[in-house]
């Protein structure tokens, strides 16, 4: 029996934060003056809903359609999957515009909010149900929400210095939200886990699940262009990046169906490399999708993510499990961990293969740090933007597994509410079902 | 046993009203020009396809895959849950195109249509399918059809004496949409109520179909900020519309999952608050989703919204029910009446709390009625406009709930194919099931 | 048992091409100058994210959403429906650009890649998932593969004759696209087909199987005016092509429902109708829906459509499988096919209804071989271009059943990888199914 403390946990967190919300955004938060009426706009505010609007929607429907339905997959979790997505979503969305303004402000702790600010809302969404992917069927609400509110501004303060210090390129986020969000989940489910979590009779799918999974799978790798090209800067750039990411994932999903079948010894196809496998082609050429000027490069980058991602599920996410006790529910690590460190190594090797001369215009806009001033000289060279983009990808595995780490600790502590060993990876605790749930989940031919 | 008549019932209904609109748009509908072939367009039409269209295939998604999902909750009702909602859906664009139309028309009867057109009929059915949430599982085909034939009219006349008498605004319909469709539904439900369909042991979900609703359900939030912001006048307008709808519903969200949890003995969510009082905000602050200038007063609203939703979902619903006999399947009065209601009165405080020099240039864009003439004099100052959008609300709901009831009765005249009692909320009178439906829907474990 | 030949025979496959396209990439493969870095673009350019690119998504969704839970109804092969879809689709879409781009290569066999030949390439993808409809549960991986690739190129060559050779207008494809897919598909099946085909225990859908299959209907009946308008020359032809679309699949939906019930014994409506007929009124104003300029003419379309569609599914797709030996598991004639026919039929009737002079400075666009030179002389005259829209579907008649019978033949060598008797319409032999497989796709009441 949960405490009636533990029990209100919940409705005390969430009121707290709400209220907080409320008041910072009261004191410290406004519109944008392109949100607001005004007799005059500058053209590109003008048409900030027709140019930007629709990949913002794209990418909305990736974080709560895509990744809430992607977790699904469990025979009893799927309440908690598709509800807690919405919760965490929400929650971070406000706590990142909140944590992502106060980094920005130049003007005391003000900030502003415009549609831009709603789709980086969305990006740092996307960091913490990563993480919580790792973590699915372990924590109780309580629980997830705390993560998310340890994670969400070490994850934006991160990101702020590889974006603005190091002044890297990473235009769909690969290194700063996918590489960031699996490594701080696989060092908290390492910090949290018991063997309790492992081989546990609710882990498992059935197959309707698998098929509700395919939903949320499905959405992802159609919107993963959007997602790749929604801050590009200009419009050539944005239609390179759909096109990169649409041709890595092509490559990537023949790829997950070939090694899918080639690793079982059935010669099956296994359902959670196809909802999930296929996606990392977005992943891996996310860093890259303004960079890359030839096809078949996006295409090759789509393939090694395919067979990693493969290869991961089907040895190395079992090896972490039993050998170094890190229990990765929806197998983060293969679709947005080692993906996305393969994002970060390409951009390195992106910057060598294509010089500045391919970039008309442009160069500045991809990588800042490079401009030319008006004497023609550069801020820094390839050499030094090679050796930030290492840095980033260094910074965001430090960071995130250390503070993944803590947090994982720190929520185990019994002030948190916790999941009682028998209900890992089921809903029955914190969500009323309906009377089949117990038949309909538990099925065995 | 139906008799033929009611059996043919339906067949002779769709026949006789698609010859109907066939005629009507043949005499009377024509394409706008700026649909049709020119060789001279203005810069606003030639950019509508750019400018509108996303925000229609939007509202498209929500009327079709939102609406139709968010209602397939019940275990034996989901059939008819989806597909009576598209019938009903392209019954009332069809019909609404014409009455819109007719009662816009400066030519005779004669009517145009474009873009807007369509985007406006996808809202005259969101009127329909609000009321045919409080109907679910009640009604026979033919009397939902007959229920879309009486209510359209109404609803676009109420709607067109808002709009063009009073000239309120309601850029999100709530008011004259949500409002409007759910208490023409409570009274259609409390003049067509029997004792039969209280109580009913197939009204009930079961674990997948409530993961069914919640396709519906996010879709449905995902997509809310296109709906209010589809018909604003400005991009900024347009701009602010998304992220007040946006952050009214994160803050709508959160407080669902508060109060859903703080309300119930065993401290469980209720998948039904989280699949509809998580939209609540959406609705709530629909009205003024392109009056509010302050991100945080979204926010209060959809912390109003959720509340007022979920408490309605766990007090109202069942004291309508059992003491006033008003059931009301979906819930519409917490999703769509309340919320309706409180955007309503919301558009009168706000009127107070931004005056017009918050809006240069755009006041009477939102206001048409309080648009100053070249003598700088208004028709109409800031009290006769919150009287006005007062007297909106009153016409709305005497006109529903007047029309609604007058319509319960007419639906109960033995001339209608009528379900029977054993029947309600169940598909197998009026589809043919699978070899499992009686199984899979009435499992208990 | 499968030998290992033929359990491994897909890895093969997959992996030689890929290999192969990932070569014809590199050597002939690059972007167009639209997605790449440049200081200077022509509007037209620059503005092809934001005019083009939300169309693009639509078709996306309905070619991996769409297709692929359509097809999802079986209730035992919905992994494959599901998976296989995709897998098809990554592949064509790849095959199909370097076909088309080959086709079209005025410059050695170099092909350039924009946003546009993405889209194209998805509407290949279309044709061969069309194809797979009337094959469905009856191939192997491998065989739905070497479909694909014999498929493609015939599709495409045809495709390339009509448009610049014949200069037809199809803008929707419903000729070359709807109608090839399902005669190659009808053709393939009857050279396929064997008895055990027919009347299997496993064809049949479940109660959620249905419903997962209306996910993809509800998403191509909401998409299809984007997929109809995305090629038209002109914002007004775009807006048209939507218009019409949508008018003719309201007209469509109510249609079914009617003769869905009136045609059957218990009048009760048929899920495969619903999911399947109603979005016949899409098909078939594809080919026309630039072209026509009243609204309800696009309504006839679709009411003709919708009652021709479920008529078929109702008489003519049980006489082909009794009588001709043409097994077509989701009846693709009644959805692509006859519809597909009565779009070419169409535009012969409206190249004469609509004459020149309605079109002011757009003829040319929509029938390029009018185009009317300096001296005022055009090319061919109405009669010429509708007997070359006659020409178009004969060949694609031709083409498509030639072709088709001929891969029919091919796939039943003993060389491919073949589906054994008792797992047609069965997952069990090429995806790991969870432990309830069996039991949740065998209830029977």
């Amino acid at each position: 029996m949960r405490s009636p403390m533990h029990q209100n946990q919940l409705t005390l967190i969430l009121g707290a934060f709400q209220a907080a919300f409320l008041v910072i955004f009261a004191l410290y938060g406004s519109y944008d003056a392109s949100a607001l009426p005004s007799k005059e706009k500058n053209v590109e505010e003008a048409v900030r809903m027709t140019n930007l609007y629709p990949l913002f929607q794209d990418t909305h429907v990736m974080i709560f359609i895509g990744f809430g339905f992607l977790m699904t997959f469990l025979k009893r979790y799927g309440f908690s999957a598709v509800s807690i997505n919405m919760l965490l979503a929400v929650f971070t969305i406000q706590w990142g515009i909140i944590v992502r303004g106060m980094a920005s402000a130049h003007n005391g702790f003000k900030f502003t909010i415009s549609l831009e600010q709603l789709l980086t809302a969305d990006f740092a969404a996307a960091v913490i149900l990563i993480s919580m992917g790792a973590m699915l069927g372990k924590l109780s609400p309580s629980q997830y929400v705390i993560m998310a509110f340890f994670e969400t501004p070490v994850a934006l303060i991160v990101e702020h210095i590889c974006v603005h210090n190091l002044q890297i390129n990473d235009v769909g986020g690969s290194i700063i939200v996918h590489a960031f969000g699996a490594y701080f989940g696989l060092a908290c489910a390492k910090a949290f886990g018991k063997k309790e979590q492992r081989g546990h009779q609710n882990e498992g799918s059935t197959y309707h699940t698998d098929i509700f999974a395919m939903i949320g799978a499905i959405f992802l790798w159609i919107y993963w262009p959007s997602f790749n090209a929604a801050v590009a800067a200009t419009d050539d750039a944005r239609q390179r990046a759909v096109a990169n990411t649409f041709l890595s994932l092509c490559a990537c999903t023949m790829t997950t169906f070939l090694v899918s079948q080639a690793v079982d010894k059935h010669k099956r196809f296994d359902m959670v490399h196809i909802a999930n496998s296929t996606l990392a082609g977005g992943v891996a050429i996310g860093t890259t999708a303004n960079v890359v000027l030839e096809p078949y490069h996006a295409m090759i980058v789509g393939v090694i993510a395919g067979a990693v991602s493969v290869i991961g599920y089907k040895y190395i996410t079992p090896f972490l499990s039993e050998k170094l006790g890190i229990h990765d529910t929806c197998g983060v690590n293969n679709l947005h961990g080692m993906p996305g460190l393969i994002a970060g190594f390409a951009s390195i090797a992106f910057l060598f293969i294509y010089d500045e001369s391919r970039y008309p215009a442009q160069y500045d806009k991809i990588y800042p740090g490079m401009a030319r001033g008006e004497d023609g000289k550069r801020m820094f060279d390839e050499k030094t933007q090679a050796l930030n983009q290492l840095m980033a990808i260094g910074l965001v595995f430090l960071a995130s597994t250390v503070s993944g780490y803590i947090t994982g600790l720190l929520l185990k502590l019994k002030i948190w509410d916790q999941v009682q060993d028998e209900e890992y990876y089921a809903d029955g605790d914190y969500f009323e079902t309906p009377g089949d749930y117990d038949f309909t989940s538990r099925i065995v031919t």
